[in-house]
């Protein structure tokens, strides 16, 4: 390599719903940062409820690094990162005063899918390095007129892959789902061997490209109790799971299951087992937040961009009060970093 | 009282699957007792197993001990405890040279069956104040001709109780199960607002008595993931555990819910609740066991007699290897006694 400048990185930052917890935790993750920012950011949002946010959940030096941003709309020339620390790229104009905590309607909602798209257009021309999300609600994204009301569903429609990866992870354990945001009683009949095989194959590759595990262990949950005991409770188990587990390990992935989902979580922990498949959202989500909520972040594996998100949802219950802990918004921009880093070759081993 | 002679209690222990690690826990769980019995015991097995699992998997010292037991047939009277600290209740002849390791049949059914049979007739009888229960095979039972492969069950039809509940506990959680052996696809048609109720009823009353927590506090899971999301993830939440809950609360049980699953299990422990309660198998079952395998115990709620049970199976796989830890049934036995105690008044606080 001729070039020895140093790479300089830059994450872009969706504020999620603003009448969410999504600002408050921004404001208060700047505010961790601002004595050592890991990299140049740009905040996508509402420049109005990010500043007020500052004014309302930090210090007046935060307040004051915020009035500081260089504020672009939609149309504007990004500066280089190693000009502008600190960028806000405004999608909407919303009006602070008339927010209401916990209750976003469809203007909010179109205010949401501006940022995902915004930040997306940003990472693919090579304006970020990584897209880190904050928390939206499923149902103002829809009455603004999305189709998806999810960030899955829609980064998967605007960056056209059909399948991408839900993983979610703390320090102790990562899980990859099958199914998400399904009534309970759809799961079975929505598990095909086809999908749970694409499943594997994203999960192992994602685990080697994007966090350099040379021969990934992924174990995988039964979906009946016990397993389904051969049959005896449901045979899912046997008839779906089974030969999909079996056609990825003739491909050479270290997949082992399906596997009782009452003492697998156990084993995972004991055997440091780098992935759980899991069929359902609860199955892999109760045991992993139990084990540390506040570090939890998602990692979405099998898109052409580093996304990372936070654990939670956008908390209408404490929305507005300053109770809101940035811990896994700060936690999914040094993963989002460091997978970037890693895709770039930057990082190694 | 007029009597000051203090109470002596006496447990019955079962063996469980003599071709399982039954046999192998209960002289190892001797051998650990046998400097400091917590009180006088009966085993009820098969002699000749016990005491060849004596043989192998324990020193001289217990099968000693185990040699000097009282051995008595069904028929026979029972010393009192203070007379005869270690009985060995014999249900059946097996040999031991004949065991197929992991692979019972009918003939080793039948004996775990009777075995359970006798502690509940000794537990009526007054020879014994709680039944601690063995890890037994379902198919073998079944194939040995009893109606029910489970413990539970069988237990209900033997004492004659419509619907006792299962609470599975360690030191850190206890969770009770709305269903428990039934494919995931069935779990939603068999949920309903009365039998919920009933498990929200004895959760309180069995909490109260066995435990003495003087008011429970019940954390209720969602069925759906986040508990339904207003209906849009499934319509059981709202339809079914919702009522539930509302007339448990009522009636005054402190019972809250139903809450999404996902972020329930932490919350449980940082709140310290009483008990969560589970809609299906793994949805209580893999927190739980996460949590602390080896010190998980089966509390049967809502029995006239006390009952306890290991956390695992007959865990075919390592049966016969002497590698099975006997700590889940130490601690069944020991929350067995605390029980026992406790209903009749031995112990207060």
């Amino acid at each position: 390599m001729a070039d020895f400048a140093p790479v300089v990185f830059r994450l872009a930052l969706t504020q999620g719903d603003p009448c969410g917890i999504g600002p408050e935790i921004v404001v208060k993750a700047l505010q961790k940062w601002q004595s050592d920012l890991p990299c140049p950011l740009v905040l996508i949002g509402d420049p109005a409820v990010l500043q007020e946010a500052g004014r309302r959940f930090t210090s007046g030096k935060t307040e004051k690094f915020l009035s500081a941003a260089v504020t672009l709309g939609p149309g504007d020339p990004l500066p280089a990162p190693e000009q502008a620390p600190l960028v806000i790229l405004s999608v909407s104009r919303l009006d602070p005063a008339r927010l209401k905590p916990g209750a976003p309607g469809p203007e909010e909602g179109k205010a949401m899918r501006a940022a995902i798209e915004a930040g997306v257009r940003l990472c693919r021309g090579g304006g970020a390095d990584a897209l880190v999300t904050g928390p939206i609600t499923k149902a103002a994204m829809l009455a603004g007129g999305s189709q998806h009301g999810g960030h899955t569903e829609l980064l998967a429609e605007l960056l056209g892959v059909e399948r991408p990866v839900m993983m979610l992870m703390n320090d102790r354990l990562r899980v990859v789902l099958a199914t998400t945001h399904l009534p309970l009683a759809e799961v079975p009949k929505r598990l095909s061997a086809e999908a749970l095989l694409h499943l594997l194959r994203v999960t192992d590759q994602g685990l080697r490209q994007d966090l350099g595990i040379e021969k990934p262990r992924l174990l995988v949950a039964g979906l009946n109790p016990h397993a389904g005991e051969g049959g005896r409770l449901g045979r899912e188990d046997q008839e779906v799971i089974a030969p999909a587990v079996a056609r990825a390990r003739a491909e050479g992935i270290a997949a082992e299951g399906p596997l009782a989902a009452d003492s697998l979580f156990a084993r995972a922990l004991r055997e440091r087992a780098d992935a759980v498949v899991c069929m359902y959202h609860d199955q892999g989500l109760a045991p992993l937040k139990m084990l540390d909520f506040e570090n939890t972040v998602q990692v979405t594996l099998g898109l052409p961009i580093v996304r990372t998100s936070v654990g939670h949802g956008s908390a209408p219950d404490i929305a507005g009060q300053g109770r809101a802990s940035p811990q896994s918004l700060l936690r999914a921009a040094e993963w989002a970093l460091k997978i970037a880093k890693r895709r770039k070759g930057v990082m190694i081993g």
